[in-house]
């Protein structure tokens, strides 16, 4: 079986062929398709680049980096299609990012982990707290939503001035979920922290220098925001060949793809029996996303003038209520098998398949 | 006071009496109600003898037999109910038998137990992970329900796809639910099992041979049947004339009917405080109903030509939610007492309030 | 700093100051400030009066007393606003006081709590069965609006006589959840009633008798309905010259004010590390309002001819959920550091700046 850095390596192919066929005016769906496989790879590389560049600046900047820059990627890629006015898309995404990491990562790793071990336990105090901050945050993103279908009609700046008050609360609570697990209760993440380093060391016997890490890092940032306008460009001609609409788009291929690198970390730690890790980055990863990409995305929008405010399609209401609701009833116990992980995955694919059928094109 | 056993002897004088009634033409709500009486302890007799034929063949043929025939009474009677286009309250009697074993059933075994026992305790992780199962099973049921309410208009051919679609998942998700429970995790069930078994050796001294339990099957079957038959024949008349609505009388009152057997059941060895056996018996049942019976029936429906989507109204959708929400509070700590039975049997009633006062006919 | 009795003291100038301005004709907005500013030092000497009397009456009419008349100061001002026609004002301070109690008032007692020590613990057990109570009291609250939002049209005399039947059954909890506390189950509450005993033998160093308590709570409650009279009397004029709404004004404003003496005890005792008593008074007072506040003011609109159904606001709906959800999550696992207290302050943040961009007036 091929390792997961040399699928990576292979998929780098797709950047030239991309930008390639960008130039010769390809088809839109092959260019789409081809920048998707060439973002996979990339994103991996910004992860593992800012985490080594986290190591050797300490744990303190370190830890502010790689909470920041970690979901980098996404950033980026939401950023460009809000540029181009495709708010509803970047807002499906949003939605889609937390049912993906709750639903079929942490799915993926109760499912095959669970293959190899009859049951596998984590912490749950952690996991707990996490799931508690992202109920806030879901809460927080969910109800602009909830007063716009409650009430016979609110103005468009009356919700754009809502969204973005929430979206200051969200970032205030986010510094403060950083100062609690890097300041003052620090003891509580020992375990995911270590398991990060150890996982890290693992996979690079010899470390290069910071400098190496920085160029790489900032070769790979500008390859995705390349990639990511192809992506964006090509976007509408695609879906439209394909036959999807805008909502499974956003909600279900995009996230796949602005994740599939911590996909492939979280399953990995889960087949080596570390489910303390696997659980945390699946719902730490939503955490960010919603406490911190959403509102930054918020904000962004109002500064560049393409407001995008925080009125969801009421069925992704529902979708993240019941990928929420889900996971906490799994994963509060602080055990797994892999039945459970089935129903999580089994879940997500009823999920996709209702936002397959949904009618309304965002 | 008078034994179960002699009880459900007595209501089999129905039997004849509402054929009777049928052949007479007597009032329709005379031949309903007597309908409903003959079917309990035809529905008790079906559950003993599938027991009984299941020990004998095995824990495997057996498992799949008792997983699969428990619930032939609500299978029949929905059937007959679909053939003749009552759709409506087929998908009420769905929604109400979920209700009812999570919030009745639940309830009173905790409530009457916990009159006798100052507090009674139960295993949690199988009550959790059949919760977990549940709660997959019920948000499946629903999306195509949601997915209609927050659109602005789904053809019915889509819901039906939806529906189809969604329905083989739960199926292929129960399959596998045997499978951990039957192969690969049978440790976890031990004490469910091992109760169930001890009960049935309780009950009866002198086991009879096979082919006695095997002609009883079909002869009770055959019973069902025709008196399904009946009640669905004089459904309209009689709730007509007694004032009900459609869905009260498929939420409230049909479940109760179906599900008398596993009332008593659970009730019972609730007062011989063996909780565990208790509340997997309301928990499993309403699983049962959600990861089995509705799917096969959305699929029969299809098949027969009476096209059962997954649509309900969305009050029925809030009941369940409900439902499940406060059965997960109660029974996620392994403790119960006479006041939590009486919450579950209180939001039963208000349930049943809000179900006679409310307008839809379904 | 000033003690919380000196405040209280301090407050009381504010008695005659609010009649003066109401016989001179002062602006609304001058007379329902200090109406509302009266009003928090009576609220706190009536709950003092109440327990002392029942501290000399001995636990079980004492237990009675205290049940009953600790939330007179919302009672009295209730029926005050009901009589007046202030329907939808009622009903949104009955929401509010839940959202305030499990959110503003835990939150700020875990994270001034949380400040002081790195973690504190508390009793799970009877958190969990006040909350699930509570769970059964808000989801009876609530189906009378989800009767109505689900349907095409209820009629108003069928949601009043929903209403009514539904706030029998739970006088009916109630009374049971009192025997249950107080006779069958005592010893689970034992920590809390000490808790209670204790702070109140440490504020008064000498006890005054049952006659000079009974004058009291006579005079006290005799203000109180007379400065409700003044607050109701302006609160139209005064949410009008303020730009706030009547929705905004019930919900959040009013339950501050009613609750401002329990908001004290329960900050003040988690400072003192006793979370076990602060969680219960913050989960046990959002249950009186559910339990018995509520539907007693149900059946007394009833009586006076100015019905009051339970038909809210939808959004009031999702609030109360949103916040029951997490106060759940956030209280189950009987721990609590200062960060989950920031996520309950954040939480009601978020909700109250939704209530104030809400366009309905109630």
């Amino acid at each position: 079986m091929l390792s997961k850095n040399t699928i990576f390596a292979i998929l780098l192919i797709f950047v030239p062929i991309s930008i390639a066929g960008s130039l010769l005016h390809w088809s839109g769906t092959v260019v789409f398709i081809t920048a998707c496989l060439a973002i996979i790879p990339l994103a991996a590389y910004m992860g593992e680049a800012t985490e080594a560049i986290a190591v050797v600046v300490g744990p303190n900047i370190g830890g502010l980096m790689n909470a920041t820059f970690g979901n980098a990627t996404e950033l980026i890629l939401a950023y460009v299609a809000l540029r181009e006015g495709f708010i509803d898309v970047v807002k499906a995404t949003i939605t889609g990012s937390i049912i993906g990491n709750l639903l079929l990562v942490m799915g993926l790793s109760m499912f095959l982990g669970g293959l190899r071990f009859k049951e596998q336990e984590f912490q749950p105090i952690t996991a707990r707290l996490n799931a508690s901050a992202m109920n806030l945050a879901v809460v927080a993103l969910l109800l602009p939503t909830a007063v716009q279908f409650t009430s016979t009609g609110v103005g468009e700046a009356v919700l754009q001035r809502l969204s973005v008050a929430v979206a200051a609360v969200l970032i205030f609570v986010y510094g403060l979920s950083l100062l609690f697990s890097m300041k003052t209760h620090t003891y509580l993440y020992d375990v995911g922290v270590a398991g990060i380093e150890e996982e890290s060391a693992r996979e690079s016997t010899a470390k290069p220098k910071i400098w190496f890490w920085s160029l790489i890092l900032l070769i790979v940032t500008i390859a995705v925001a390349v990639e990511s306008e192809l992506l964006v460009a090509s976007l509408e001609e695609a879906t439209e060949q394909l036959g999807l609409t805008a909502l499974f788009t956003g909600v279900i291929l995009l996230p796949i793809i602005g994740n599939a690198a911590e996909h492939a970390t979280a399953v990995t730690v889960a087949l080596k029996n570390k489910m303390d890790l696997s659980v945390s980055v699946a719902v730490g990863s939503s955490m960010q996303i919603a406490l911190f990409v959403a509102p930054v995305l918020v904000i962004m929008g109002y500064i560049i003038g393409q407001p995008m405010d925080l009125n969801f399609n009421p069925f992704e209401l529902v979708a993240v209520a019941v990928a929420v609701w889900l996971a906490n009833s799994i994963s509060s116990d602080g055990r797994s098998n892999w039945l459970e992980g089935m129903l999580l995955l089994a879940t997500y694919a009823i999920l996709a398949l209702a936002f397959f059928f949904h009618p309304l094109t965002a």
